[in-house]
């Protein structure tokens, strides 16, 4: 796709998936995670204006001077900025105004991109950086929205249109009786051996990555075996059902104390009503389907039931090694351009000598910390810190989630986050 | 005015106050003591449907079961509800359809008004106490609207009318240059005997009056003086230029404390911009006028610019004592109904003999705490929470505000505070 | 008593007050509120350093430079100090030094003391003060120990001695079934009436006072009734049975969310064991007599409990009234000196129409902000800091305790604490 | 040595570790890290009398029943326990006591020993486990009292003694002017390769280690340098006086947010006086010797310092790789055995090809977390948690510290801390 109609899209993406939405759901921040809607559209705006517009378009004007301030998320290098925690503190500019702003803003782009053969390559992998940021803020309004509506008690409903979950179609009475039985349990699960080796792991492709997938290296992997798909809310379930999250030595310690802090007692959004599980979903609450993957959890929830299962996380090389062994690809997986906002079950015919949903449906917590890779140096100026500075205290997730745009992934992609943190849709991949 | 119109008035004028915001504004909280517009429009409606509609209305259908959770306020009586710091989490429901409630609310309220002839006075107790319930919101939702606009540097103004603060005709090169000289800190003042002696205080007229305002009873109060106009922002200004923000000997320790913590140096919305100073107001940024009163302090700057001064705070009784004996009326205050939403200076020929500015303009904080008066009994049920569980750790504020519907005021009116906040039309009286 | 003899006299009273300790238990500070023992072993003797030595001891080396900061406690006239919060995390200078600073201020002392017939009465002044100060550290370091000694399972004992508290003499059958009959909850109550009128209240004897009894005023006092005796254990067990703390409709709002945070059940230091109330003393646990007063209690229970009741709690000057109505005095109450750091229970014979208990035995928690009595002037200096600014915020008491020296209370004395305060021995006097 | 001269011996360290304090500093919790003397010394014995009387030795007494809730740090296997923030307000049971209670301990364990030929393996090896249990606290007790005795500004000396650090040779004139001339800063420094290869690491010796060095398994190592000797205050000092305090580029995110929010300029214990930086030590506030390895600092600083200075910090696997590579031995390091208790300098002729200070001096952070070794699996039953349950969010470090019992050491030894610790005596050692 030529850049005008690439970056086109994607702007108009980040647009659609806030139209469902009411001003009001636009401005709140419940927690300090979770960013207004409308924060996220202006600060990829922002990012366009900054690193763009003002480089590269001679008399551009920006929208207004606060703006950087505003709208600057964590660039030391750009200088003050609003407290992250004060986001939504700010009902000014309202949505119209940031809608507004990006249109001044595409506008610009627009000029620039038709008139931009003359532009360096740099220019370019600004842009590729442009529509690869956005990318990621549209799978955090993806789950931000998610969060924000689920604070009410009225559970509202994101989407209310046709294209619904798979496990919509679940049979209510399941819900009202989750029956564990083993049948359901092994259904389609498989281990797959992987042999050991040195291999490469890291962006050894064409194109576009980011700076933390570099430089390529060799890793020495020892044999080991990977589940053939996610782990489903039904074999979750039969973790709760035996005690998990009362049962500290299937815990890390510091796990264990939050957990204990804050009442966990199943993934972030489950609910129980008359015995049956429901979820909040974005189309209001749903009843658990024990096909599906389980989603919402931290890596101590995941790496707990993993313990409990007698298997253990991979390393994200072990993941990476197997994505490249098992030729993984998007096709298949559930993506943001779906609209189902949910990890899907896998067919019951699916093949358990494949190796499925390593791409799509759920972010894979891996158990190996986010560090940099050999020989990763930082970027100079403010783009080094895009992600360098995070590289300590987090944990890598691999693989892409449903919320995550489809030409967004590839088998090197690190994301990251604290063993904390729930609301992204994460699942669990066991090895052995 | 009949039953219906006085409460079809009263409702009009709290959605007249939102009708200049944008659905964003109506939902964020920025600290816990602001709620959201949004979520004032709804608590008063469901004071309505909870104590007036449930109660006398046969049939009455609630507008929603969930509401009673959403917009209950500090009702133990009435069982769990929203924690108050989370008042700003909740986008839905959104204004539009707070909005829908209120119509639903009122037009049974109008048709039980309509037919209300047989109902016992109980009733009618109980709509008076609706309509000053709501008043009460009306300055709540004046002085957070005002702190939620002031959040961001766009610094937005609530109102762009020709109804304008009279400061807004000060000389901008005084703002620039705000000269203290003596003779304007002086201007109109005077100090205004109050003899000795025996005086009932509490209410004792005729009409509505909170419970906290029972039993009048008589006090001793010895002669004293008090000053005949609010303290402005000029002499305020030279408390500041004196130190009085370095200076702990004025301050009480815990006022000392927390003014270093949060690292006070003037009144809340105070800004100094190329060494001029400004206010945030309902205009939006406004530079300060020399002879408006001072407001928006806490207690304890009021004590310690007192304590520098060479004066002392009133008592509540001196000051209700001093109310009586001056004669006070509403007249020729500035109220919420003016729009001004500032306290407005004395005119220059105002007759320093004459007590002015009692009623109306700023909260005159009083060193009284506000405790129970003697023979104060709180309520059967639910509305004996209204006033008697806050009766410690507060202090009296007097006089009403320029946020105040002018009708809600009296002599004997209690309002009450703690000693930190500054987000209300608060200013200083000065007794000695 | 001359003045060198009561400077030694009350010197070593603090000694004395600390010669049970082991050197670990002067050291922690539990909780915020409760100084490290020798931590007020060293301020008081600061006191004397720096207000009397320095000032008058022509050629007095001070012990050690750095103790102006270790032991100030909130003079901000006096330069920076230690955080209050951290004043257990000091383990030097350890006792045996503060032992050591103490003998080397009290020869200065001394030395000044035998030639200080030329001195002027200010100096005098300062004397009194001095010993007056160290007479309320007494009864903090009384109330502070019992606190650290109480923060071990251990419960160990302050004092093995003979000297026990009469409630010791209960029954442990009793403590085991803490039967509420009619009868002992009746003992000896009897409800007194004073007329109304006009009084005088405030300092006006001879002798000390503290400048916050002063000036002496007239009040208006309104016919009223005090209970004879200070409410038992026996009758506050009665409201604990009946739900007190589990019923907010008698709770202040503040008072109800922290009795629900902290999980509140009973007074502190009452702890349940087989069904029996046991109270932690400085005797070690023992079984709660409910004979004895209540005591222990915030402001919060002791109004909630009044609520309760069907009474309330009396107002500053309606305690002094009643006092110099009733001609209190020190006589039979229990104090200090006595030993038995526990308020006893009235003597099965005692007169009902006599007023007991109203100076000794329990701080009684009246209904009036501690604030400043008209004409009060802050003294110049440092000791301008001593009392007047704490005059907001909190709540008076009266009387004086089983932990105050004997000598030092008066019936125009005021003491003061915070609401939610309990670790003081303070109680309830019911008013009508 | 046999058993039980090893255990007494052990046992006799730490509580000569201890003989230097006075009971006052034996309590102190300053910071939830550093737990009070007293607490080692009994948790230690609590771990005895827990894992090896209770079990082993047929009639034991425990010493007192409520030790077990006392002293347990961490094993929720083993029931409630004080809350580790408390530790600090327990006085009793007083140090006398705790020593009572090691007798009590002592005496059981050495008549066991006496008589354990028929004793499992399974004793010995619970006793070798309880030996190198108490020297980790005793290199703890080390740190503790190190900041213990440093929140005091009397910083008192732990060790008068005669064995001083090099660095107290240090000219004093050096200090009052820290020339950073490029010869020091230079002085001995060197890099050394290491081959690229498949190594193996972990414990693959005979003798005692710890559960988390298994199991042993290769790595791939590319070619890497790492600098010869630990990083000087000198070079540290540099990184000072260039602002790297200043400059966020170089620092993790994290660390810069913590370092910001605590006003970090310098190593834990520097402080700066006329204009020459001291450090407080073990011997008391010491002038900061410009040769000596740098040490007290954060994760954060090291990686700070490492990206200032062009280099980077080792994996564990490269640290463990080097040090067998280059045949690390305990020998010549500095161990908690010379009561320096500081890292010391390079003789000025050390040979720069050789690579110094792998053991003891200094822990050298590692970037790399702290994770499961392949293959490792908790042990059943409470030590399962010894080390397991903490393998998320904290960094590897590797060596030893001047605070380490020199027999406790191991090329392939593991210990772990929190990003943001610094009380530990930790150093840098640069790879690239």
């Amino acid at each position: 796709m030529p850049w005008p109609a690439r970056y086109q899209a994607v702007r108009a993406q980040s647009q659609a998936l806030c139209a469902p939405l009411l001003p009001e759901d636009t401005v709140v921040q419940p927690v300090i995670d979770v960013s207004p809607p409308k924060w996220h559209l202006a600060h990829t705006t922002w990012f366009w204006e900054t690193f763009l517009l003002k480089e590269y378009a001679p008399g551009y004007q920006v929208f207004h001077p606060e703006y950087a301030f505003l709208f600057n998320s964590y660039y030391n290098s750009l200088g003050s900025r609003v407290n992250r925690a004060d986001r939504g503190t700010l009902s000014r500019p309202p949505l119209a105004e940031v809608l507004a702003y990006r249109a001044h803003v595409d506008a610009a782009m627009a000029a620039l991109l038709d008139h931009a053969d003359d532009l360096p390559a740099a220019f370019y992998e600004l842009v590729e950086l442009g529509l690869q940021h956005e990318q990621q803020h549209q799978e955090l309004l993806a789950t931000d929205i998610k969060y924000i509506l689920s604070t009410s008690p009225l559970a509202p409903a994101y989407l209310e249109s046709s294209v619904r979950s798979e496990e919509l179609r679940v049979d209510s009475a399941e819900a009202v009786k989750p029956t564990l039985n083993s049948q359901l349990l092994t259904l389609n699960s498989n281990w797959l051996p992987v042999p050991g080796g040195i291999y490469k792991v890291g962006f050894q492709e064409e194109g576009f990555c980011f700076d933390n997938e570099l430089a390529a290296h060799d890793v020495l992997i020892a044999p080991f075996e990977l589940q053939n798909r996610l782990v489903t809310n039904g074999e979750y379930l039969a973790f709760i059902e035996a005690g998990g999250y009362r049962d500290f030595r299937y815990w890390m310690g510091e796990g264990w104390d939050l957990a204990q802090a804050e009442g966990w007692e199943a993934p972030l959004y489950w609910t129980q009503r008359d015995g049956a599980w429901y979820r909040f979903t974005h189309h209001g609450l749903q009843p658990v389907s024990l096909a599906a993957p389980v989603t919402h959890i931290s890596f101590y929830e995941a790496d707990a039931y993993a313990h409990w299962a007698g298997a253990r996380l991979p390393t994200e090389a072990e993941w990476e090694t197997a994505a490249r062994y098992f030729e993984a690809t998007p096709a298949g997986g559930t993506w943001l351009e779906s609209q189902r906002f949910d990890p899907q079950p896998l067919p019951a015919d699916a093949d358990p000598t494949q190796c499925h949903q390593l791409l799509g449906d759920c972010w894979e917590w891996t158990y190996s910390a986010y560090h940099a890779y050999p020989g990763y140096e930082r970027a100079a100026g403010a783009l080094g810190e895009y992600n360098g500075k995070f590289m300590v205290n987090q944990l890598v997730l691999r693989g892409g989630s449903c919320a995550t745009p489809e030409s967004h992934i590839r088998v090197s992609y690190r994301n990251f986050f604290h063993a904390d943190k729930r609301w992204q849709f994460t699942g669990i991949r066991l090895a052995r």
